[in-house]
């Protein structure tokens, strides 16, 4: 399988060629970039022209293996011929330099490019696409879509006038005291409304104003997911019933008009629970009449070993709404027509989306299809995780997380302090992962990631973990 | 000065070729498009291959002058060469294939990038940027840095236990009932924090929770300005004893961390103030500890004449933050270091901007100066202006305004009917307008917008006026 497509790219391997890492020159530009940027999230400066597939090249001229791939947003690999093969092109040209403001003056190939593209992975029982700049913009224009589907669900389509005077003034009725419902640990972004639904630390909320919104507390899960049946079950039912406990407390002070569920809680720890605990969320906020949004902006795009991690859940009804970015390089969410806003105007902005980031999106899924690296990705996450398994048998390596969702593994580390040793080990040797919730490592490998370049990060990983 | 550039773009000229505007071909295509996504506020379908420069030409082969330009987005013409040039270079197509998670793994070029392009425009007194997608965003991340700094000074740069722990309950003190001030009429964005300071209309707002932050009127002034210098001077002066005001009654309850304000509302219909105004707003935040940021989202790059339309308000001390994005292609806003955050990752998130998008900023800057666009347009708007005036005194033009704020120009209609009649009419006669406000017709052209293309502007909108 890789070699069909792993050759179109240039043979690199890991390879640090500095004494410390990052390098001097990695952190001389860093040191530059300070004067006018913050800079203290920098992990190291890349030379991007340089890198190739799998691999990150950065300023220093070091090789790294790349298994977190701009926080899992590189899908078919640096310098793709293919996405260089549609930089060059007219329609991409077009589209880069003239900007449309999609609402109102759309491109005549718009619908074409999206039916070549976004919406043959529309996920099953959804049709329509709304289409945005960000995971966080993704996410609250969804947001603002299931607060005026709840609004005209209980108060019709009209408005009366105390709605249009009291929108203007910030007050209720016509800025509803209505709430998301979001869960312990979650993160759906770092914009004001996204804000308020994520819950990941403290870091990412303190100091900013926040809606009073509820949450619940995440299932208590043991690891490895199918080794605690009994007790993984008991733990995902009483979030279930906290979930429609908090719903119906809600329904008279701060109705819930939607529940937004990560498949598998990324920033906040690689938390995973069942796809029974999904269909339950799915059963319930159908019975309290509460939309559901499944934020796949991490999840989506094949990394956990189906298009969208949510598929391997087999709903009887989907979810209402489906959001992406990342991978995507393109973002907005899918939905059904009953979420499309009473009148126009209602949920626009200028840009509504990006016509290069489409053209990208349909050229990564002609790519991901034609060399069929979703059932590459699980094929390659089976052996990660089997191979981690063994290893955490012997090694401080705890809680292997992932089975059955491609390469979306974490694993944890005793102590938060071990987690960012293992981290800058791995990257001083020439793997770039990432860590993720209190103690967690985890990977967020491309699709084109093969079972050589894991032997690679395996191979790693065991050294350095014999070093710590 | 408009023939050493304009021949380097297709000669066109406006020619509507369909008995009806928009023709069938747009209707066709807009109505496929609705299958899938939201079509009613479609204007018509434009073919971008075959536009060029101020000129639009759509899907049934209609050629329009276009003075709306993507919603005051398109700044150097559709189809610039300069920026076909770009978008053909190795640099340009490396940046769009390999987008950066730009906060963790920045391009070694990333600082020259800016530094060539819109740090060349840095604000006087300013020499912060902080980058990011799109205007909304922009926006937001600035409202996030003044709560953030609003609170440090408050209570100092460490974190109390009780802060850490409410903040993730999305409850005070952690997460403080700061706001910000905006005023009536005002457009600052469309998500959750922006949307809150937005104060346009209710179709903007309706059905969609919203902080309960203040505002205050804007000046009730009367145009032309300049000819009611003592009305509009009392007219500010109550709408800035009403900011004082408002500030000092929230200091105990919800303080006002930042007020946010456009050198012109232009969503709202176009209003303005005098700089004494500015001026005063300035000194009034300043002495009320209160931020100042300017959103010159639409109003930026140019297009008033100036390159940001507060340079024209010879402020005593620079404003805490300018915020851009639209004819930047580019977004994000300018600040001092006093507003870099505490710690990394409290003002953060993946992209964290667009380097494309930052090298077309570069590109237009390095344009707009060589061929003078500002000092152009200022020119081209003054033509525009005296002109409308001329007309206004026949005609039911009305509260024509923009004097000396280069081509960012409007008038009123008796109606909103009546305004609705005039840009669907200029259209039809081949002129792109746009509206705003209750009964505001707004003009946005490009940068490259001449004296010729405003002849055929006045002279289309006699006819119109004459019609109707």
């Amino acid at each position: 399988m890789k070699s069909t497509f792993i050759r179109r790219f240039a043979t690199l391997r890991p390879e640090i060629v500095t004494k410390s890492f990052p390098g001097p020159v990695s952190k001389s530009i860093s040191k530059d970039i300070s004067e006018i940027q913050e800079d203290r999230a920098h992990q190291f400066i890349v030379d991007y022209g340089k890198s190739s597939g799998n691999y990150i090249v950065d300023a220093d001229g070091n090789t790294l293996l790349d298994a977190f791939a701009q926080i899992a947003s590189i899908a078919i690999g640096y310098n793709n011929p293919a996405l260089i093969e549609l930089a060059k092109s007219e329609e991409f040209i077009t589209a880069a330099i003239n900007r449309p403001a999609l609402g109102n003056f759309p491109p005549s190939n718009w619908k074409q490019i999206l039916e070549d593209g976004l919406l043959k992975k529309t996920p099953k029982g959804l049709e329509q696409l709304f289409t945005a700049m960000c995971g966080s913009c993704a996410n609250e224009s969804a947001y603002k879509a299931v607060f005026m589907a709840y609004r005209d669900k209980h108060h019709g389509t009209g408005f009366s006038e105390e709605e249009l005077k009291s929108c203007m003034q910030n007050a209720a009725p016509g800025s509803p005291e209505y709430s998301i419902l979001s869960f312990e640990s979650a993160f759906h972004g770092r914009l004001f409304g996204s804000l308020s639904t994520t819950r990941s630390k403290a870091i990412h909320k303190i100091g900013v104003p926040a809606f009073d919104w509820p949450q619940v507390a995440w299932p208590a899960v043991k690891y490895p997911l199918e080794e605690y049946g009994d007790y993984n079950r008991a733990a995902e039912a009483k979030s279930l019933e906290l979930v429609r406990q908090t719903i119906r407390e809600h329904k008279t002070k701060k109705p819930v008009a939607a529940l937004v569920v990560e498949p598998i809680q990324s920033e906040g720890g690689d938390n995973h629970a069942s796809a029974d605990f999904f269909r339950g969320l799915r059963e319930i906020t159908k019975e309290e009449g509460v939309y559901m949004i499944v934020d796949e902006v991490q999840t989506g795009f094949g990394a956990t070993g189906s298009f969208w991690a949510h598929d391997k859940w087999n709903l009887e009804t989907p979810p209402d709404i489906v959001t992406f970015s990342k991978k995507a390089q393109a973002a907005g969410f899918y939905h059904n027509f009953d979420l499309r806003p009473s009148l126009p105007y209602r949920n626009f902005n200028t840009w509504m989306g990006d016509p290069i980031r489409a053209l990208q999106a349909r050229e990564m899924i002609k790519y991901i299809d034609n060399h069929n690296l979703v059932k590459h990705t699980e094929d390659v996450g089976e052996f990660i995780y089997t191979s981690l398994k063994n290893l955490s048998g012997n090694t401080p390596i705890e809680n292997v997380r992932g089975w059955k969702q491609g390469t979306f593994i974490s694993f944890d580390m005793p102590t938060s302090q071990g987690r960012d040793l293992v981290v800058s080990s791995m990257r001083a040797r020439g793997v770039n992962i990432g860590g993720c919730g209190e103690r967690a490592v985890r990977l967020r490998p491309m699709l084109i990631f093969g079972k050589e370049e894991a032997g690679i990060l395996l191979d790693t990983l065991r050294k350095v973990i014999a070093d710590i």
